[in-house]
């Protein structure tokens, strides 16, 4: 691979020192089927006062925490016994984001992304007395630990259960929020930083639990966040570095970077996450002051430009060929082509100001001529005369998707996309967005679009939602009419703490 | 627990370094069901070059490996990777004495000891490339690693497998075998010797396995073998010195001793174990020349006699008050009271050479007495007059070991044992030796007898049988007729490698 060295180690370099704290989990119990909670599981506590600690366990006895909080970090205990330790003590030790996790049985369960997602450790101790530190770094708010049929002879008990939580985000750098927002607007916002707070690690990681990788669009909204709240620049400016310095022959930036062994490229390529980089680079430059990082970064954003319009044909209308993945939002039967033509669009604006900022405006006729060209076959080829809203492919379909990249783009004007958004409403069949992320730049929209109130009454019922079942993190996936719906064949692997749906904190601290 | 400090110092002082050595496998391929095989289990070879490599597995794949001999130590390997690794690999890794270990699920299996003792593990391993080292020691000849539903985004292959086995005995201290021993026993030699080597760590352990600790009655017999071939002199003293320093507040040494975290008393205390002290140390100091140690544990050896004598009455006959454990054989139907009584009288015997090599014949009288009590006894209340055999409890049951044992305790002179083993063959309803522990004082008696051929066709026979069925190493329980029969309610969790098994050698090396 032809990564860029110089660049490489400058993110290196910039790898930050994790925060450490300590969580210890504030009830202990019983797992229990029960169809009014989450996902029919809940934890019967016990009402014990040491909450860190469990009874004496024998055989196949079980005993389930809740931290009381999401963790990202790594659990310890120590082992008590009774009786006569003759044998090697063997247990199954479950972590869930929810109690789901450890109530369903992971057996038998085949998910299409790997089954080493889930997170259940089986770990055999030669000697169970004094402390057990797992090795590797899990994600969660509650734990099981079963005894895996162990003998009769003796007894063991769990003390001080603790996870060791590491984070780059400083709790003490977020600006106090204005004392007029109200109540649930804060709780949304608080969640909102807790989710993408236990995201920040060496990287802006996508989800703790899953897929725990930088990814190159759901790090733009955790950067933009970021710079509302923890203001950790370093972590954004080694993120930069990571993904310039992994670009391939082409000169393309994969869209997911890897940390270990090495920093390496995930081969991954998603057309509109290549174009986005051109805005996270001038975001970022914007948000911190640092200049020449944006100037030294300004030809690999230049070079995205170029690679996406090779998609983009001479009346200045993006094709599909199949080369790359499209993404948008995970809906499977959203058409991608307006929200990708809008994409472009936007970038090319985007660099515009980034030219001006980092003083070079060599390419500026370039991208003006490119701008109008596709705004231009936008109009003409992507937008319905008849029903006066964006439509994508030979389907003629209409999106949430399709309109509010349209309007952040700036294809139509602020009162032409108020009433598009309008008459949205009004329409049949219109593609709604499936997930957090697509919801995001729906509010973004809507803000452009002056519809603030709509856009504080979706953040109130959509991100509300989760609140209301009772997360202190946002999901990857949410669909409040089915709780289940995973891209991956299972809601047990989805991740339910991600930081692309850590946005509304973003518009709250905007708002008076 | 009142322990003797000084006796643990000396004995952690003797800890061994341990020899290590490198193994391969010598075969890789598929497990496969296989009537003909031990177990119905068998691992078809796929004749590759490279037996310590895989081809790439995916998803749920599997490859199983034949060391070729039974190892004793730590597994590694190195993970290669071929596509996107996007994903933690978890793998499950069985090791097996026996392939059926690899090949039976051991899911629902609760045996009454800890399902800890079967040997597999659950790995996941955030970056799967690069060295894995699993920090237990395993006891095996045959691994089977699999993929537990890794992603379809890569595969992976296992190389350089090895075992780094490690022992306390020291191969080259072992003397050259008459050249008139037949082949059959040559073998049988070798195959004790390399149970012997497996168990010999840093204590004699029983087997290396299950329950991998150091148990007093399993010593002598090691330690009797060890004295004709390794000649691990400081490991027998240190054994001698576990026992000794970890006796109760009645001085009475724990049947079992646990090295970790520091030594410690199994607390589990059996009978015949408890005075098979006397002979143990005996022979050390008669083997070793090493007068002192006789010398220094003395008091311990004659304190065990006064503890079990308090189970014999006034008249010189054993009663089980049911406050021991009385082993003798693994037979459940076997009445112990005479194998007992025997064992008492052979250790007091042994006691009085014990006295003459440590220079104390201030208890020779006591001793005395007691041999000629507990003698009478035995010919009075334990010998059927009229079938001129021994008989035990009140069911005056006939087996193998009350015989045996009164044999060796020289309670009937030399030509009255042999025609009692001869009588033996023609009665009805004998109770039969049930595992390798008792034939080996069956084989005892029998040289002691001089049945001298009867006992190499035994030894030929039992121990033989096991080599027949493809082991390298001798086994816990072996029942040619039950060849699944275990103690533990299933086979899987016998021990395939135990140290008790290895005594012919000890007869082999006497052989002229």
């Amino acid at each position: 691979m032809p990564y860029n060295n110089k660049f490489i180690d400058i993110a290196e370099q910039l790898k930050p020192t994790l925060i450490p704290s300590t969580v210890k989990p504030i009830a202990r119990g019983q797992l229990a089927k029960d169809s009014s909670s989450l996902f029919s599981w809940t934890i019967v506590a016990d009402n014990a006062e040491n909450t860190a600690s469990s009874d004496f366990i024998c055989r196949n006895g079980q005993v389930a925490f809740d931290f009381g909080r999401y963790c990202v970090g790594y659990l310890s205990f120590e082992l008590e016994c009774e009786g006569k330790i003759d044998c090697p003590l063997r247990l199954q030790i479950k972590f869930g984001e929810t109690i789901a996790e450890l109530g369903e049985s992971f057996d038998g369960f085949e998910p299409s992304l790997g089954r080493a997602w889930l997170q259940d450790e089986v770990i055999v101790i030669d000697y169970p007395v004094g402390e057990v530190k797992l090795p590797r770094r899990y994600a969660f708010r509650y734990v099981s630990i079963t005894s895996v049929y162990n003998p009769p002879s003796y007894k063991f008990r769990i003390t001080n259960l603790k996870c060791e939580t590491v984070t780059s985000a400083d709790e003490t750098a977020i600006p106090v929020l204005s004392g007029n927002i109200p109540e649930q607007l804060r709780d949304i916002d608080r969640t909102s930083l807790n989710t993408l707070r236990h995201c920040m690690q060496t990287v802006f990681e996508d989800g703790p639990k899953r897929d725990r990788r930088l990814w190159l669009g759901d790090f733009r909204l955790q950067a933009l966040v970021n710079y509302q709240s923890f203001k950790n620049y370093d972590l954004c400016k080694r993120c930069l570095y990571l993904f310039a310095g992994t670009a391939d022959e082409r000169g393309c930036i994969p869209s997911c970077v890897y940390e270990y062994p090495q920093p390496r490229s995930g081969e991954l390529f998603i057309y509109d996450y290549t174009a986005l980089f051109v805005p996270t680079l001038l975001e970022y430059a914007e948000a911190s002051k640092d200049i020449d990082t944006a100037v030294e970064l300004w030809p690999s954003a230049l070079r995205q430009l170029e690679i996406v319009l090779k998609d983009v044909d001479s009346n200045g209308l993006f094709h599909d060929k199949k080369e790359w993945w499209l993404f948008i939002d995970w809906n499977n039967g959203l058409d991608k082509q307006a929200s990708e033509q809008a994409i472009v669009i936007y970038c090319l604006k985007q660099a515009l100001k980034l030219a001006e900022l980092v003083g070079d405006s060599s390419r500026n006729s370039w991208l003006h001529t490119n701008i109008n060209l596709m705004s231009k076959a936008a109009m003409e080829s992507l937008f319905d005369s008849a029903r006066q809203v964006f439509i994508s492919g030979e389907s003629r379909q209409i999106s949430w998707a399709s309109q509010a990249w349209m309007i952040i783009a700036g294809v139509v004007d602020y009162s032409v996309a108020s009433e598009i958004l309008s008459r949205l409403e009004g329409l049949e069949g219109v593609v709604q967005p499936a997930g957090p992320y697509l919801y995001h730049y729906v509010l973004e929209a809507m803000f452009i679009a002056g519809h603030k109130e709509q856009a504080i009454a979706l953040i109130k019922e959509y991100w509300g939602g989760m609140i209301n079942l009772g997360s202190d993190t946002f999901w990857e996936v949410f669909d409040p009419n089915d709780l289940k719906l995973s891209p991956y064949g299972s809601y047990l692997i989805n991740s339910y703490c991600h930081a692309w749906s850590c946005t509304p904190s973003l518009f709250i601290r905007q708002l008076e």
